[in-house]
């Protein structure tokens, strides 16, 4: 972790004014976006009492509805950025990150990225920099409570962490300092447990509607399974053929799949990892 | 479905009767097995007024325990089964079922298994039998709420067919009645929703405790996810970088995992498949 050098203050000078700055709280954030992350984040701002004064996105017109809904400014251009704004979170797609904080002016405020995979260096061309990851999925209209939410802060100095973990410690409860290469780790490690895990109820639906059932059937059965993996440790709560080394079952199911090659593949791959663990 | 032959009787006398017994709860069951099944299903019984009269296990003390919590009486010897048990439930592993099936003495008793995967037949050898599948995961000690499970039953007659279901109707509000072909498709289902995704979540941990995480941090978000999925359907739920793709992210998703390959196979497989549907 980098740390500032003050020029002439002593280091305990130096922790002390991080201390006295991260419990100014920033008042005023501008949000850069109007997707699911920006408005769920202007929305959770807004509640705890923190001035959203600004909302900017490639589309307007969202963005116009998601500054009314916090009682921000729309600004139509990035150059209508206001120097009093205290942090400006950028909540768009990856791949436009880097130009947006190249169009951005220089200010006094923190940059911060919201996404899971990128670094925090993309920010670098401006002063203070960070990250601002909530590890969650997001939807537009359905609401969610933050407060669980664990949060990701990584800052460009030592005040800068501190001020994004202050910010988002009015957000929720649960919020970590990560390193870039850490977070690229737990976001490779949510592909798995959740998209993954999402594309496995997509196969199961596929099978039950097949038959003329449908997924609710699972539902409380995969609630429990999630909550003994959780509970226990999911390499401890494994249950199932593969586990088992059930090779009747093993065979049964995968005749079963055979006008699917591709399940089949997936079926055998996953079962041979299970029994290798 | 079956249907039975009265003889003399015509099709509305049959119905009625099919109606009447049904009416008439099963009081007394036998249950086979110690095992999670076994001790939940008993419990579960018991709570709902029903006499578990007898409990038989290979392991005469964990029947010996079980037995007690239900107050119902220990049996050392299958030949000890009393005749007046309304339903035999057998709760074993797969592959003893059938064995067991031919060692207990015949009676007017339905007997009954709760397996996933195995065949109704397994049982002809008996008047009366049936299957008993409640599509949950059991653990010994963690009691689970019956009352939302789903239970798959099947009946050699639809006498048979009525009586099992008024009996899981004592413990669930979710009774099915599901042939031995489809009930063998919804454990597949299962597989791939329940077996397959904890794996995936083993994946996670393993990820994430090698870079000092753990897998706590994930739980909001698999929680949501799951929720997403059986709101709106998994495939509309679907997120990540392969829905996106987003080759930049899958490509250095691949790199991350360049020390196994095993889980580069998975990653490489499950976002192909994901990609295509």
């Amino acid at each position: 972790m980098h740390k500032i050098n003050y020029g002439i203050s002593p280091q305990f000078y130096c922790d002390l004014t991080v201390i006295l700055v991260s419990l100014a709280t920033m008042q005023k954030v501008t949000i850069i976006g109007s997707g699911k992350v920006a408005t769920q984040l202007a929305l959770g701002l807004f509640q705890a009492n923190i001035d959203v004064i600004q909302v900017w996105s490639r589309t307007s017109e969202n963005a116009e509805n998601l500054a009314q809904k916090v009682q921000g400014q729309f600004i139509a251009n990035l150059s209508e950025i206001s120097n009093e704004a205290d942090c400006i979170l950028i909540a768009v797609k990856d791949d436009v990150i880097h130009e947006l904080a190249l169009e951005i002016p220089q200010g006094d405020y923190i940059i911060a990225h919201t996404s899971g995979t990128k670094l925090m260096q993309e920010l670098n061309t401006h002063k203070n920099f960070g990250v601002f990851y909530p590890l969650q999925t997001f939807s537009k209209t359905k609401s969610v409570d933050l407060n669980t939410i664990p949060f990701c802060i990584e800052g460009n100095t030592e005040l800068v962490e501190h001020r994004l973990f202050s910010l988002a410690s009015k957000l929720s409860n649960d919020v970590r300092i990560v390193s870039s290469e850490d977070r690229k780790k737990i976001h490779l490690a949510a592909v798995f447990a959740c998209n993954f895990s999402n594309h496995m109820l997509t196969i199961a639906e596929d099978i039950l509607t097949s038959s003329g059932n449908n997924l609710s059937i699972l539902h409380p059965l995969v609630n429990e399974t999630i909550a003994k993996a959780f509970l226990q440790s999911p390499k401890k709560a494994q249950t199932g053929p593969a586990i088992r080394e059930d090779q009747e079952v093993l065979s049964e199911q995968m005749q079963l799949l055979e006008g699917s090659p591709e399940y089949q593949k997936i079926y055998q791959l996953i079962s041979d990892s299970i029994q290798k663990t």
